[in-house]
């Protein structure tokens, strides 16, 4: 039943006069994702941007920058070194590799130690780990070269859902359909583009965008009753503060978490108020070249009881 | 600089038949622990007890019982099986094997995963987890086949010291006699005999005995500033609630841990009211045997601001 949520995050941008990533076929996008073992399931565009939804997670490509996240045991770190060998590395502004704590690290190909050795080979970079190693952590490297654009992100990373959403997720009368509807995605994000893929038996995944922004959904479920290792993960570049609390605050609402990550990255922290969970730490770094990242970790305010778990 | 304080321990009891495991000679307990990759530093012993200050932690045999901690990157299983190949398994009323998370899993030679299905070899027995893989958790091993005299365990274990003696214990100037004066165990302990060892650069540990009672205490300092990796860890099997009430009170107000677990085993659940803390998650079973086993990790109330740690 076991699956590795949490996803390891690769984003790339590239010089002003660097020719348009968007440019490139096809085939060259399914040749990186498989690098990192994951394949294209389906895709969506506009003027602005590709969206590919993948079997393990997301990839986003604009003209200037491309985004890849993938969960389960992906080897995203090969799909790097690939990319950056594939395109010119001068035309490479910025490089940015991040992974967060897994559940269970020992089933990962790599350590994020081994990772960096293998990128550096590449780009010279500096890392660091925000969080404490006993809670949750988050590993960023950053290879930055130039000023680049100032692009935003917030991530709501939840684990251990809970209530009537997490157990629909558990159930096999679960469909597309039912989970688009619980999610309200269609009214939250109205004027957007929409691609969506339920796996089998468990698991969801959803990308949307509209003009330059995007939004990125996928929800690993499982084990939703007594002790459960699931994972959401939602992430957009939406930079209103009210647009970024009214989503939070639906979501945590919706999948009643017992702990949840926020991170920012070149964002003021969104003030968050709710009463239920508390603010365990926070850390916060800029980067040389002005990239500013926010971690917060919250947990329910009351204390939770755990059932033993046979093992 | 890194070391990991988190320890692995194994219980052995034997049926109340056998032959007193305090008429094996010293050389036999030297090859057991070496088998852990530990050596013994010294030794005190009353009417009841043999107590061993380890280059990783402690060894107390009782003449029915025994009881191994071994922290670092110690092989505490193979110590087990060696122990089980040594005398007879039919002579063994009861075993118990516990690891809790490390802060760097990666690093150690085997997961409990590995250790279980090794002494599974040996002994059947149920396998447990108390507490979520992404907080503190703890996990046990019981291969208990008969009754059991009810040996109480009160557990401490505290991370991310700070404060004055969190500084003193790395420094350069620190003393064992310093350490002692600070802990004021003599006060505490006043009629336990004391033994005690400070590793250079840094860690300190320390076995007391009265009778049938034992005190072990072990800190790993390392780290104090900004993002650290400290843990230290205090048991007894002094079963009296205020007594542990006392010690819980002053050793947290001492090392003002950021985070600090509690497990109670065969006692009732100390009633904890230290206001700066809060309970995130506690945890409760009984075996088969009746073995009552109680685990809580505490937080504290305060969100803790971290420094970004350079890889």
């Amino acid at each position: 039943m076991f699956f590795e949520g949490a996803e390891k995050k690769l984003e790339l941008q590239l010089k002003s006069a660097a020719a348009s990533l968007r440019q490139l076929p096809q085939p060259f996008w399914a040749e990186f994702v498989a690098c990192a073992n994951a394949e294209i399931l389906s895709h969506i565009h506009n003027d602005f941007c590709d969206a590919y939804l993948l079997s393990e997670s997301s990839l986003f490509v604009w003209d200037d920058r491309l985004l890849l996240l993938t969960c389960g045991n992906s080897t995203l770190v090969t799909a790097a070194t690939w990319v950056i060998e594939n395109l010119a590395v001068d035309d490479i502004a910025s490089l940015r590799y991040q992974r967060k704590n897994e559940y269970q690290a020992q089933l990962q190909a790599s350590t994020f130690a081994d990772d960096i050795s293998q990128l550096r080979h590449y780009l010279p970079g500096l890392a660091y780990r925000l969080g404490h190693l006993d809670l949750h952590h988050h590993y960023f490297f950053f290879a930055e070269h130039a000023k680049v654009s100032c692009d935003s992100r917030f991530e709501l990373l939840m684990y251990h859902i809970r209530g009537e959403l997490a157990d629909y997720l558990n159930t096999v009368l679960q469909t597309e359909e039912g989970i688009l509807k619980r999610l309200q995605f269609n009214e939250l994000f109205n004027d957007f583009q929409i691609d969506s893929h339920r796996f089998s038996p468990f698991g969801f995944s959803l990308n949307a965008l509209r003009g330059l922004d995007y939004v990125s959904l996928h929800i690993t479920p499982q084990g939703s009753h007594g002790d459960n290792c699931s994972y959401v993960s939602f992430e957009t570049n939406l930079t209103c503060p009210s647009t970024r609390m009214t989503l939070l605050a639906w979501l945590v609402t919706l999948f009643s978490p017992s702990a949840w990550d926020l991170i920012e990255i070149n964002l003021p922290a969104l003030a968050v108020n709710l009463p239920q969970y508390g603010c365990l730490s926070q850390s916060a770094m800029t980067t040389e070249f002005g990239t500013a990242i926010g971690f917060r970790q919250f947990q329910q305010s009351d204390t939770e009881t755990l059932i033993p778990q046979l093992l």
